[in-house]
């Protein structure tokens, strides 16, 4: 396409980087670009340079924020003896558009992945054992389902045990509107394993 | 999503007015920009801006380009005298990746379409007119074969007659690797009125 322009074909390829943004995606994104307003184009540009110079992580849950410490672990309604260990700040928000949650967060950036090369190093699991050395009740591991998840929680419960901290996991079982017929069969044995007396 | 900052909220309404991003896209991608390395983040940002800022429509053809006339308008390898009306440059990089068409363009920015208040005044047509009392062969009218385009071909068509230019029209008819049974009767209709003798 380089007899349109260089910064055409430049932009195209910034936007094909993009997670699921193939080629083709990408210069259909650029012709909107250059054909929408100029504040709208501007206000992108601006947008992702602004976040991305602004945006850090709180020294303490490792959550995305813009100050140093986040509004969470800021917050004076939050119960600071509970912690949820989560994946991301994704799942982060998941649980925070729920809204019962009243404790506090602990994001480690991922979970065990020995595919990509993804070792208890590589997470912000350090920082979560010092916080453990405070006074803590509860430590909630809030990774995801997945074999990841499940060895990541492995592990820091594992971590966790010696000191003598209460640690739980998310219940698992069959979606609420999930058809049974449709379900994993792991995910079935598990809801009746963790079959609950009505 | 405001408790995990603004700037982050500023990126995804941003993001979230491209075409096909909704919310939770938008969402997904400003978290991937935030954890890119900053060097592709600022890529974006600038390659958004500069393109917007650098490219405009070739003052003769109307296509998107960098300079005050486009490579294809200014290239000496061109038959001036054959002109291809597309609806927008999307349509026109389609046929130069062909490689086949060696004339010159002309962008109309659109199709005439009453429902989207799109009339002729709103669309590049003037220009096209001014080209054509130069020396020209033929005028391809290469816009869609929707209802919009065949308008806008008929409208042209008959603006373009008294004018004794060769009018064309891309060959309408069965698309190669197209199953017979699965195309509509309008096409098939085409296809076999435009049939050609082997």
């Amino acid at each position: 396409m380089s007899f349109i322009s260089e910064d055409f074909e430049k932009l195209v390829d910034a936007l094909s980087k993009l997670p699921g943004v193939g080629r083709k995606s990408a210069g259909r994104l650029a012709f909107y670009l250059i054909n929408a307003p100029r504040e709208q184009t501007m206000e992108l540009s601006n947008a992702i340079k602004t976040a991305c110079n602004n945006i850090k992580h709180c020294s303490i849950c490792n959550m995305m924020t813009s100050s140093e410490v986040c509004d969470i672990c800021s917050s004076e309604n939050r119960n600071k003896k509970v912690i949820m260990v989560v994946e991301n700040d994704r799942d982060l928000m998941a649980y925070e558009k729920v809204g019962e949650y009243r404790g506090l967060y602990h994001v480690l950036g991922g979970a065990i992945s020995p595919l990509l090369g993804i070792g208890p190093n590589e997470l912000n699991i350090k920082q979560l054992m010092k916080r453990l050395t405070e006074d803590i009740d509860e430590v909630i591991l809030a990774t995801n389902s997945t074999i990841e998840g499940e060895t990541t929680a492995t592990y820091l419960a594992k971590l966790i045990k010696p000191l003598n901290i209460k640690i739980t996991r998310l219940a698992s079982g069959v979606p609420v509107g999930g058809d049974i017929e449709n379900i994993d069969e792991i995910t079935l044995l598990r809801a009746y394993k963790g079959r609950v007396e009505i």
